[in-house]
Parts: C-alpha cells; structure tokens; sequence
C-alpha cells in the first residue's frame, strides 16, 4: 500500500510500500543503509572464490600469533585504520573473529585469572550494549562473570570494564567509569569509532580495541571482527579463545574482507575521486540526511525525546559536525511508563526496550541504519502519535 | 630437494622436493588432498560475490528455529543426505555453525540442565577426539565439565557421551559405551561418516549427529559444520548458543557451501557423469591409493603398526570395501615408549601425541589427508626408520 507523502511538518517524509498495519522490526541494528553505496560501486566490489581455493584451515605460516589470518587481510586492516586514522596499528598485534561478538569473548576470556579464587566481574556502564551480559552469562563461566552497570561498582576486587565508545545504544564518547582502586582492566569496544557514525577526535591508543565489519561498511553477513592488541600474551589467548570456539575465521569472508577495505581505501588514496562517492562521506551524508528528517519530527513530538549530541570537530573530515549514532536511544515522556510496548502496540514499530541495556522502561533502541522505507514509515508513524497525542488520544 | 623414487619394498614411493631436514607438519587434518578434485572441476565450482550481496544478519525470516541460515542452505543439506544415504533427514531440524568445533560446543550447551546443582560429565570413549576436553573444560563452565573416558565413567549421574562415529583418532565405527544407570544423552559427531572414508552401512537415525563441511568436501578453511536435530527444543537452543557466540554463521561460507554441495549432488543426480569423476569416488581412489601404499610401509616395518580395519559393504557405492580412515592411528612397538617425539626427533615427522586422545604415548596421530608430498615424504621415512632399525641403529 503506498502511503501519500506527509507534509505536516513542513518537511516531506517519502512514501514508503508499508501498510499501517505491518510491523516494522527495527529491534535488530542490520545495516541495510548501506546497501545503496555497495550498489552503486557494482561489479568493482565483486569476489570470486574458485572450488579448490582457500581450502586450509591456515591463513599464514608466519603469522605466530593469529595463524588463521590471511596476511592480506592484516595489511588491509592497518591500511583502513592509517587512512581514516582511528586508531593506533603500530606495535599492536591483530587479532580477526567470526564478528566482533566472538573477539569480545575471547577478549574476556584473556583478561580473566587463568585460575582464579572467583570469577572475575565484567562491568560496563548503563545503558549497556544489551548483549554483554548474556554472553558473559550463558555458560556460567567459572573465570568470570556479569558485574552489571560500572558506575555502581563499589568492591575493591578486580574487574573487566568494557567501554563502548560511541555507545550502543546512545551514541554517547565514553572512557572509563569505576571508581574502585581494585585493578581493573579495560576493553575497549569501538564497533562505531568510525567517521560516518562520529566525528573523528583523535587516534584511539587503548591496550584492547575492538571492531566490526559489520558496522564499518555494513557487511552484518559477514560475521567479521578485529582486535587491535598491545600485548602479545593477550593477543595469543585470544587467539586460543578462537581455535577453540570455532577454529578460526572463514576464509571467504576473509577474501571478501580484503576486497571491500581495498575499495574504501583506494577511494581515499587513489587520485581523483569524488567526494561523495567515497565511503564514509556517502554513509555519513545517508545518516546525517535521517538524523535530520528525525530531529524534525521529534523535536514537535509530545511523546518522544532523544537527547542532543554535541559537535566536535573531525580529524578525518576536516569539519566540525554532530555524531549520526547507529541507534535512535528514544524517551518516552511522561504518561508513558513503558517505551517498547507504546511503540510496538500503538505504532507497529518494534524496538529493543530499555531494560535490556540496564535501565528503566521509559527507554528503547531503535534502529538507524535499516532500509529507508522501515526508517520512513517509523517518522511517518512518530509523526501520527504527535497528532493522536493533541487530539487527546488516550495512551 | 628431489629424492630420487624409492623402491626398496617393491613398491615405489614418488620423490618429493622436501629436505630430509625439513620437518613434515602432520600433526593437523588439513584435508589438501581433497584439493585436486576441486581443481580439476575447474570453474564450475567457483563462486561470485557482489558488494552489496548477503549484508544480512538474516537468513531465513521463515525459518523460525536457526534464523541466520539461508533457505538453499537447508535445502542442499537435505539433498546431500538424501544421494549419500548416510543420515536421515526426515523430521529433523538443521542448524548451522561455524564449523561442527562450534556446533558441539552448541549441542553440549543445549543438552547440559539450565540450572544444574553440579556441572553435568561430559564424556567419549578413548581414544578420543584431541579438543573435545579442551573445548569443554576452557571456560571452566557451571553447567558441564570434561568426565573423561566414558568406558570407565561409573558415577550415577546423568552425563552426555559423544559418540564419534568414524572415531578421530583410530576410524573405528562406534556406538555407545557408558553402562551407567543414570540418565545420559547422546551426541553423534559423524563427520567422517561419508563414503570417501568409510562403507556407509545405514542411515544414521540418532537425536542429534554433527557433520562437517571440512571433511566431507574438503572445504576447511570455509567453518561450516550441521547439526541434525530431532528435538526443536534442542535445536532452539543450539541456534542460541550459536547466536551468542557468534551472530550466526558466515553468509559468503553459506554462499559456497551451497556451490560446493551443489557441484556434488548434480554429479550423482545428472545422467551422463562419469564415476571417475564423482566426488566421493574420486576421493575415496585418492585415500584407498594411499592407504595400499602406507600398508606396503607399515607391514614391514619393525618401528610402528596400524590396526586392520574389517571390511563392510558399503550401501552407496554397492560394494564390500575397507575404510580409508582420515588419520593412521600409529602405535610405536617394543623399545619406543613415546611414539610422538621418535616421530619428530628420528624421523622429522610432526605427529598429535597419544595422550591428547586420553591414551598412552605409545600412540600417535598421523593426518592421512595432507599433500601428495608430505604423505610420500613420510613413507619414504617410515620405510627409512624399518632400514635403520634392521642395521641395528638405537631408537
């Protein structure tokens, strides 16, 4: 059913293919945004695997540290992170997961006690990503275990603190939080370091960082994730933690991996290319574009608020300008005690509630990044509930 | 180095271009030899990817129990069981997993109680796969632990036995052996269970059997293994585990495993294939070739021996045949204890000890599906050690 464009705010919210009816799922954070720019690269950013390549569980003999690496794809990652100049490579080892998901718990893993009295906590400040504590928790791991929200940590035990930065689900810069004089040690999970996300302030130099394809270019599928380590010893267990847990990375996700970096990258270095046909101004141009429509719609809203980020000027874009988070970290006003079961009973829209990021139920996540005719019909219907809401509707 | 063709029992080994320095890695089970086939396919076996192609966490929105498989995934799994004739397909759920190393890890979750007052034994009989303990035992998990030997397991209590069916080390076909009164289950790793290695004498009907891409076609670099699964309860539960552990699985692996699978089925189910050219045919000449000649080596030698395997007929290619197991499970005779470091230090072979299998350092592990030349340079070896031994050279 196609709806007619809504001109009720003054800016026009495209008409999208969605009945009023149908639920749109913007629990889940899948990247679909940036499926256009994949697109409109074409055939540049294809990989072809023949039957009898990438057969061996080895990636490089030399590598005596992640041995199932494939060695292009330790040059690819240093290169990414030289051009868009995030995050210190030098006299760090690279370690690459099935996600990011994977790197974080092997990353626990080798921060924990080999032999510990009692497991060690793992804290991270709420709202907290809302996967942290199931997969700290699930199999009741006698070397560590979920510690909850870091700025309530008060014992003098020592603890892993996990800092996402910008956050998931506010989008918020963030450093470490506890207060303990315990040692503590830190994970540094910065999935949306990145300049379409957040304005680049400087090159991060953490002991452990972690990132993900799937939210740098949007690959999700892919299941890929890398670790930037200062120490070898960490380097090597989580290492271990992967041979383990899945004996390595898959090596035609490896190969494609290879394949789109190069691309990003050869739009940087490459004389003579657009600047809106580089990545990272196009996805950031895609987000900025949404963030805006938003703003114009929530800030009329009498139900919704989404805080308001501060700008700051971005190294690799040479300009100062506001964070795109990933994720609309949506309030509801008050009258409406429980934000995910408005959004789901009365707009149709499925969020991921506030509860499972460690705080109260007048929050929910929704996501930013999906396709554009999901992101149009949640403005369009955000946009309704205002005018429910001054008709009097009961909610 | 080319070492000039050895004859000297009548058979002759090929020369090979490795050093006798050069120490031979047979400690893993690269499957290389498999490489060939794939070669020879040429081209029909290749995939493509495009850039904006599988972006998706999402496989399969239907697919209400393993959520991240793509539906031509599913459907090839059931095509292949259904030519090979090796497991039942009928009422069973698929879930899929970064290799089976992840997929036991999955199962064992899946069986072990939600909310055990103890940690339920995990169990194989020895000599047992080398990383099973070490899968269990690495997050000292609160809901199972490593029990050891299932022939000598006498506590009762309830316990989870893992039948590997060829067994990896030895090949043997095996059922279970825990005699226990109390309540057990049962997990079948059966990713030797194919006709390249072993008769198919049934179709395998257990609750829960794991296969492995890795061994079936060779594709190990690719971490794809399957579950079949009676229980959706079990299967919801493995997808889980999975989910957390990983996202799911690697949609350009999926991409390819349905190639792959593809390229085999079409030549059991096309009129007109030649069975020299059929995958399991080809490879199975590949193993049994190579088996003759080690058992030309073997039966002469006074250092090392290898069990005999009984002969069965084989359902799938309608003939009596011996297995061709994918490891020489080598035991050292009289006057050498440990089989692992003679191997290495006499011969320059690197070989899995003995006791990684739960049994005594008499025994090692030798892979059967490496290269050509690091197979032939390992018999030239063997056939060398039998000549110094019979000159009366200490061992």
């Amino acid at each position: 059913m196609v709806v007619a464009t809504d001109k009720s705010n003054g800016r026009s919210i495209p008409a999208t293919n969605i009945s009023p009816n149908t639920i749109i799922e913007l629990e889940k954070g899948d990247p679909a945004v940036f499926e256009k720019y994949w697109r409109k690269r074409g055939e540049e950013c294809s990989i072809v695997i023949r039957g009898w390549e990438m057969m061996s569980y080895h990636g490089d003999a030399k590598n005596n540290v992640c041995w199932y690496m494939l060695p292009e794809v330790e040059r690819s990652i240093r290169r990414l992170h030289h051009v868009v100049g995030n995050a210190v490579t030098h006299d760090r080892y690279i370690v690459v997961g099935t996600g990011a998901t994977q790197l974080f718990q092997a990353a626990v893993f080798a921060l924990s006690p080999s032999h510990p009295s009692k497991p060690i906590n793992v804290l991270a400040a709420a709202p907290f990503y809302s996967e942290y504590q199931d997969e700290i928790s699930i199999l009741r791991s006698g070397l560590y275990q979920w510690g909850g929200d870091a700025a309530s940590y008060k014992k003098n035990e020592p603890y892993i603190e996990v800092i996402t930065s910008p956050n998931n689900p506010d989008g918020i810069i963030r450093g470490p939080v506890v207060k303990s004089e315990a040692k503590g040690k830190l994970i540094h999970d910065l999935a949306y370091y990145w300049p379409h996300y957040t304005p680049i302030t400087h090159q991060a130099g953490h002991d452990l960082m972690l990132f993900t394809f799937s939210k740098c270019t949007g690959h999700a599928g892919s299941r890929f994730g890398w670790a930037l380590v200062k120490d070898i010893e960490v380097a090597k267990k989580m290492t271990r933690y992967v041979q383990l847990s899945s004996i390595g990375v898959s090596k035609e996700t490896q190969t494609r991996v290879v394949k789109i970096i190069g691309v990003v990258c050869d739009g940087y270095q490459n004389f003579g290319s657009m600047e809106s046909e580089l990545f990272f101004e196009y996805s950031k141009h895609l987000l900025r574009e949404r963030w805006e429509k938003l703003w114009a719609v929530i800030d009329e809203s009498k139900v919704f608020s989404v805080a308001k980020y501060p700008k700051a000027f971005c190294n690799f874009t040479n300009e100062s300008s506001e964070p795109s988070p990933g994720f609309i970290w949506l309030k509801c006003e008050d009258g409406v005690e429980d934000c995910e079961s408005y959004l789901l009973e009365k707009l149709k829209v499925r969020a991921r509630a506030g509860k499972r990021f460690g705080v109260d139920s007048k929050y929910a996540r929704i996501s930013m990044i999906g396709t554009d005719d999901d992101f149009n019909e949640f403005l369009r219907r955000v946009s309704n509930a205002k005018k429910e809401c001054e008709k009097g509707v009961n909610f």
